[in-house]
């Protein structure tokens, strides 16, 4: 009998999440039916999104059970096998993070879970630039916002994990990008590192986001593209600046996750009509088929040095509600990640 | 010499346009050059989207200039011509209403001046059913919001100009239409005349407008499409009772023209992205290649009787301050016009 650690919901948060929300405990894995596989996990990820599972609320997926482990992005390893697609030392994609061991719920390979071919990148690359995250930036510019040669994109939370790698897409695409960022740090990064063209760091700013938009206006005569990952006033501002038949790719709203009573959205909705804006919110899992084509490009991307990516990685299972919590504080850079055990057994 | 009346712009409103910002005046209307012609107005449209043109703001048009004629759709009839095109006794559609008479500005029709058929129905219907205000419905439901067949549609100011042609063309389609209005005479025409599915006077719920919704919801599952002609709380209260996958079409949004300072958006922006909602932003002058096939189609409808519209008529020159005016009070119904003089001579 196997002994797993596992982080439960112990209590829906209000507002920001606490510690008190979380509860490390341990779940007993019974021994493998025909057909199943039993993972060890080996790295998790967390991400904004999960705040939205955590609030009872129809949406689409369930939300997160109290009482329950969560669930999440997660690269294992296959330690023992009933089944015949994978073996022991096999890796595996998964979505039951937040725990230590999980077993197959089907008898093959499902939508769930897909083997991964270490060779590609780091097995943990799997959950950010070749995973969902490295999709989602990949989706949302170039099949939701049919992003074209040349345009200015505007990308907020640009060193996040899905926002560094927009920001990279778009410059694949001879683009001219505008980063909104919350530190110094990740502003030198962005123009350094990422290659952006202009970017901010929207907590600094003597006047407002729009007012900063505008001075780049005057370069670009407004934003063809703007890739929100944060919504509030970064996207009020983007109204702002956007160029008449523009559009608005509604990826994320960050500054929202956490509030406990509805905010007032953008007061300016109204140049949606003047400037004839496309606004469209859209989820990744809906774009599964889009993948292979995704991995293509990708490799090719990473092979010729074209997208760099940062990771921010907390140490062990039991800091994994550091790990998310952080991501609101503005405290990780890139992709964050939570290391529950080691590659090698 | 001819002497034309014509309301001019006194002084830009704050807020509520008051009788304070117009001005009745006289011009002098020189003779004609060659190519030319007279027009003697006899029906101008008031609509809300001029009062967007009386904010000194950059905007698809330019602003209304202080001290100037005010200019909107009007219908006349040649006078005097020297121009070959258009004879004396020919009825016009023009760019220059709140005046008596205007002289055309090119030497032939041009883009701003069409002929029109005083056969297709009565000379006024070409400001409403058979103008800009039939094809905004036109192009918004169907080539903006690609009305599917059976569909729930949600119209807002369902029984204003726009909106009421909207719920027909909708119910043309097969749809299950919804419409919000403002009194209860107006439900009842939307229901016994325009044949809407479901109406409800929003200033008389007990509830919110999302709940209204929410109890339609039930019958249809949510909304497929929403014909946004309002803003605000229609906005969000829309947003929440959207299917997923479901467009919002704005085309308008009257709660908010006459506001001093902003207001805040709808707080549920974020219900964009769980729902992977598309919100489209259209003005109808970019779509005026649609025209010859909207008279078509709308011709065929008219003539079988399957649509059906209001008008609300103010009599004189000098009372098309209060047409504007009463736009934003919820005392027009369907069409507002002003007679400006009569058709005979």
């Amino acid at each position: 009998m196997v002994v797993s650690r596992e982080i439960r919901l112990k209590k829906r948060p209000t507002g920001m999440p606490t510690h008190e929300n979380f509860e490390l405990t341990e779940a007993q894995i019974p021994g493998l039916s025909k057909g199943e596989y039993l993972v060890r996990n080996i790295w998790m990820s967390v991400d904004p999104y999960m705040r939205g599972r955590m609030t009872e609320r129809k949406s689409y997926v369930p939300p997160f059970e109290v009482g329950k482990a969560l669930e999440g992005g997660c690269i294992g390893k296959v330690v023992e096998s009933k089944n015949d697609q994978l073996a022991v030392g096999d890796h595996v994609l998964g979505t039951r993070g937040w725990r230590e061991y999980w077993i197959s719920d089907g008898s093959s390979i499902s939508s769930d879970v897909s083997k991964i071919d270490p060779n590609i990148g780091s097995i943990q690359s799997f959950l950010g630039i070749f995973g969902m995250t490295g999709l989602t930036a990949y989706v949302g510019l170039l099949k939701i916002g049919q992003l074209k040669e040349a345009e200015t994109v505007f990308v907020s939370a640009a060193s996040g994990a899905v926002g560094s790698i927009a920001c990279q897409i778009a410059k694949i695409n001879g683009c001219y990008v505008i980063g909104s960022a919350g530190s110094n740090d990740k502003v030198k990064w962005l123009i350094n590192e990422a290659g952006v063209d202009y970017a901010f760091n929207y907590k600094e700013l003597k006047n407002s986001i729009s007012a900063e938009l505008g001075k780049i206006d005057k370069t670009t005569a407004g934003i063809d593209l703007y890739f929100d990952n944060v919504g509030g006033n970064h996207l009020e501002a983007a109204l702002d600046q956007m160029k008449p038949f523009s559009r608005i790719i509604l990826c994320g709203m960050i500054s929202q996750y956490n509030e406990t009573s509805p905010t007032p959205g953008p007061s300016n909705m109204f140049v949606a009509i003047t400037k004839r804006l496309k606004l469209q919110g859209f989820i990744v899992r809906d774009h599964f088929d889009t993948l292979n084509q995704f991995h293509t490009d990708m490799s090719k991307w990473v092979t010729k040095g074209k997208i760099k990516w940062k990771e921010t990685i907390f140490e062990g299972l039991e800091n994994a509600p550091n790990a998310f919590i952080a991501l609101f504080n503005g405290e990780t850079f890139g992709k964050t990640i939570v290391r529950i055990g080691p590659n090698q057994d």
